[in-house]
């Protein structure tokens, strides 16, 4: 039988968006604004791929994905708020995001710099009801150090600061940073929000951390293909390799995502099946 | 025996710089800039009045301060994000904070955006070390709550939109919201971390609103004398109230916070000496 992803990213794209949408101020809530353009953020499209990851990761880990739901929109929430925040006049002030206007484009500099501020919080918030507290002090600690300074921020901080040719240095650095960390982090705290073995949790980090890497380049393969949004020369991995060496990167990486699953104790085949999925946009 | 507020004030200041010196990136630490910027923020001088605070109340709860040296950190670093971004030339343009060049100004707006963010996820990040586990919940919960788009963001966010004459209102909303609630759960996460009674974190709760009620009355009271340093129309309660109404106002906020301090199990000398000291500068 083979595993049917649409439908299942479907079923669990729902699931979170319900999830988020319940852990967002209620419109109307004082100062109504603010209550606006939080929910224009989060509730503005988006395939929720690392919340789909997260819950992905506690099952795959033999867990429950129930106690992996907070973390997941934890995730997704961080991951909002630097959106909020890159598109900023700024740093690289984007207009459009997802065909619609982004928060600072709707609704002020000054606001969405506190929005941004503020899902940051509800992402902590929200991290803080997964169900088993022994495990929170590891799941905080996680999520911190993943998307702070040594981590998405640091990759965010190169990735602006950045000017004339990339080297290899950079895009690593960048690519690592800025989204394999969160995608990795995400692996890790659905693991653990599920009690996964030292082992099991090993596993699925280098299956977030592959699979952040495989995202990115293929990212850059697929935006060869389209405009530009603003004048900033682009920090691509097509600065120092071919288009054909990157899709072999791109195949190299997922496969060593896939291969990492192996022998885990719960269902890989969601996992398994949206690794290929995203290379075939390019292969 | 008096109580010697002078050498307690000093010597508490210097244990929670020590900390914070501690939870900061090195000196040097890729990216050099942000780890630089990071450490400029938050080691550019202050009172330290909220860490204090935090751990004065961990002490009259009956326990030991240790316990809430996290908390401590974590208020001082979730503070100290709110002004690099209140700074910012979207909100209040300054350009000098405490003598010093602020973040944007020194290192760029983009920078100071990032600064920002990564001090909040510092504050989580410190919080999650704190000794006892099974409070972790209550903490982050309660920190992220008086942060967040219901805290001290909802308070930033009215004070930037309000726009001709302030009315009461807004007035008690801004001053609960951006200043109040941080001065709350910081008591809060002091006697939370000490393991306090419910009875015995009432009381501080309480402590804390009324200081920080009467902080920003002072701090009103105080202004008048200074030059400022924007052309924004000034959100003051002197506004809505004459000089002689606003003292008398610190005067009974601060007798409030005092009073309330009662048949704590630990010593509350401190917090008595350190409410009287801050009304003495305008009585």
């Amino acid at each position: 039988m083979t595993f049917d992803l649409k439908s299942y990213l479907a079923e669990r794209k729902t699931l979170v968006e319900t999830e988020l949408f319940a852990c967002l101020p209620a419109e109307g809530t004082r100062p109504a604004e603010l209550a606006s353009a939080m929910r224009h953020a989060v509730l503005s499209g988006g395939k929720r791929l690392r919340p789909i990851l997260c819950l992905a990761a506690a099952e795959a880990a033999g867990g429950k994905l129930e106690h992996a739901l907070p973390a997941a929109c934890a995730v997704e929430l961080l991951h909002t708020y630097t959106l909020v925040h890159d598109d900023l006049p700024c740093m690289d002030n984007d207009t459009l995001r997802r065909g619609q206007p982004t928060v600072w484009a709707k609704y002020g500099e000054a606001l969405a710099v506190l929005v941004g501020d503020a899902l940051q919080t509800l992402a902590f918030e929200t991290l803080a009801r997964t169900p088993s507290a022994t495990t929170l002090p590891g799941l905080v600690t996680e999520l911190a150090k993943a998307a702070g300074a040594a981590g998405v921020i640091a990759g965010q901080v190169e990735d602006i600061a950045f000017a004339g040719a990339p080297t290899r240095d950079i895009i690593q650095y960048v690519f690592q940073h800025k989204t394999a960390d969160l995608f990795r982090v995400t692996m890790r705290l659905g693991a653990l929000a599920a009690g996964a073995t030292e082992t099991d949790l090993e596993k699925l980090s280098r299956y977030g951390n592959n699979l952040g890497i495989a995202f990115q380049v293929i990212d850059d393969l697929l935006d060869t293909q389209q405009a530009r949004s603003d004048d900033k020369p682009e920090l691509t991995c097509l600065a120092i390799m071919s288009e054909a060496e990157a899709r072999t990167y791109a195949k190299e990486t997922t496969a060593e995502a896939i291969a990492s699953l192996k022998s885990l104790p719960g269902n890989t085949a969601p996992l398994t099946a949206l690794a290929k999925n995203m290379l075939s946009r390019v292969i």
